[in-house]
């Protein structure tokens, strides 16, 4: 593992670098989903995070590290979601100018909670390499810093912290399931489970629509989807990052892949049964029970890596559920 | 206060008592209750609860000091919601075994949930006084000891840890508002909070259609209600405690009312800006946000109580709410 871009040693200096600006969440036992695979569950809820995704930690640990120059000419990311709100929310709390490149589709709701948070929202274009484009070009122009949302090993280190937390709560894990878009959150959980105990099992779930790191480990490089097409925008940046590819193709066991329908059934069923508010990116580890092939009594961790669900998506889902 | 039923000693030692079974809530600063009240509002995330509610504080200190032959013979409480919940919980983990009393009009989804966690079920009657007489029944037949929702000064230490937590979290708090039913968490907190900084102003909501604190420090003495109507069922017990009663009346700045609607209107808010799943009792305490009369900057922690939502009250809210 030397030559990975991000070490263990940088997650436990993350874990204190975020401890400002990020909540060390519960482990949950979930009565529910133990009875129903027979395994022990837990889920690492990051839906409680104050942003309400784990992208908080990302963002905590790579603007807490900028040189106060840097701080000066601000910080611009492009986002439409739960990065660009965690880069607004640290860059508040640091004094720090933020610019967030956002879709000129992007929600309301999504926009409204950024600006919230002080930061400059502009908007460019559909899709998300013409974000990162622009946002790439404000930081050529103005000197500010680009925080790309996974493929950056300081980010990657702040999301592993995660897995620090997981291990620290639950020594005997066996099994950590962890939800895939760009492979940010997964790299770093890895990581730092991979560095702690080799015979951790660290799975990752991915969108039949969007299965960027799915195909990038089958065709053995890093790919961009030409399009993607699912329930779980947090799981929809359709390609795999440099960093997090060699990451996860080194030490992850494998990606599943999960259809909208089932993604939505474990968004339900976590309402339901468990009161807790997931959005569907956050539930697709969930949603992957079934395929995974655990066995009785598998101390099993599914991290649940956001809850900022839209207001209608949540509607369709009640419509659908019974009284 | 020495002549007090609960001392701040007593929550302390809860706090240690209490650590194996509930979690250190967060206390989330608010942007957008903040930019609406011009104060400073912070929110304490009970509804983040493994229960998603107080109640396991209580059920936790009360549990967790039973004797060995006491624990043999069990516990029984009254209740068709979140104490229950709590104390089938705690139970579970102590290997404990518990009854709980609910009524035959109970939510099946709570029941469930109660049943999920190895609880015997026991349905009796529609109304709480009912529910009471059953489980004191069984425990003089049983020789199981009763947990009272509220009126316990062992559970009323426990609920006060929130205080202490809001207290180490936020030092110069002004202003603590808590939703109020029997009155064992306001309790609880004023003990702590009042100990702590006599200068910290305690305020409790209540329903409308549940003002039994309201009604009994108006009176001077505790009052049973004739009948209770309120969205919000945390809050509708309708009978004060004694124990409560005398530390509200001795601690308790005031109650303010809210009605039905102010309620569902905060609970929306918090659910459509912030993600957080409050159920009615839970959000009571933002409901009465224009009654209180804080002032600009006002650093003030109101505690959300509780998360366990009924799907069809959701579904309710959700129709009301623009797109």
């Amino acid at each position: 593992m030397g030559s990975l871009p991000v070490s263990l040693d940088d997650i436990k200096k993350a874990a204190e670098r975020i401890e400002p600006f990020a909540y060390r969440t519960p482990l949950y036992y979930s009565e529910n989903w133990s009875s129903e695979t027979g395994a022990e569950v837990y889920l690492k809820l990051e839906c409680y995070q104050p942003t309400r995704a784990f992208k908080v930690r990302g963002a905590a640990n790579k603007l807490s590290q900028l040189t106060s120059s840097q701080r000066k000419a601000g910080v611009v990311a492009a986002s439409s979601g739960n990065h660009g709100l965690a880069v607004a929310y640290v860059a508040k709390r640091l004094g720090i100018p933020a610019t967030i490149v956002v879709p000129v589709t992007a929600v309301a709701a999504k926009v409204e909670a950024i600006e919230e948070q002080g930061a400059t929202i502009l908007r460019c274009g559909t899709r998300g390499r013409e974000r990162i484009e622009k946002a790439l070009d404000i930081a050529a122009q103005t000197g500010a810093v680009f925080v790309h949302s996974f493929d950056d090993p300081q980010v990657i280190a702040g999301q592993g912290t995660v897995g620090l937390e997981i291990i620290q709560d639950l020594p005997d894990v066996q099994t950590v399931v962890v939800p895939v878009g760009g492979g940010g959150l997964i790299s770093g959980i890895a990581v730092a489970l991979k560095a702690i105990n080799r015979s951790i099992h660290v799975i990752g779930v991915q969108a039949e629509g969007a299965p960027s790191m799915y195909e990038s480990l089958r065709l053995g490089k890093p790919v961009v989807l030409d399009k993607v097409e699912t329930v779980a925008d947090g799981l929809s940046p359709g390609e795999a990052g440099r960093y997090t590819y060699s990451i996860v193709k080194e030490l992850v066991e494998k990606i599943i892949l999960v259809g909208d329908n089932e993604i939505r059934g474990a968004t339900a069923t976590l309402l339901r049964k468990s009161h807790i508010l997931a959005e569907p990116s956050g539930a697709a580890g969930l949603a992957a029970v079934k395929k995974l092939g655990i066995t009785s009594g598998e101390k099993t961790a599914f991290v649940i890596s956001g809850g900022n669900i839209s207001l209608s998506f949540l509607r369709s889902l009640l419509a659908e559920m019974p009284a």
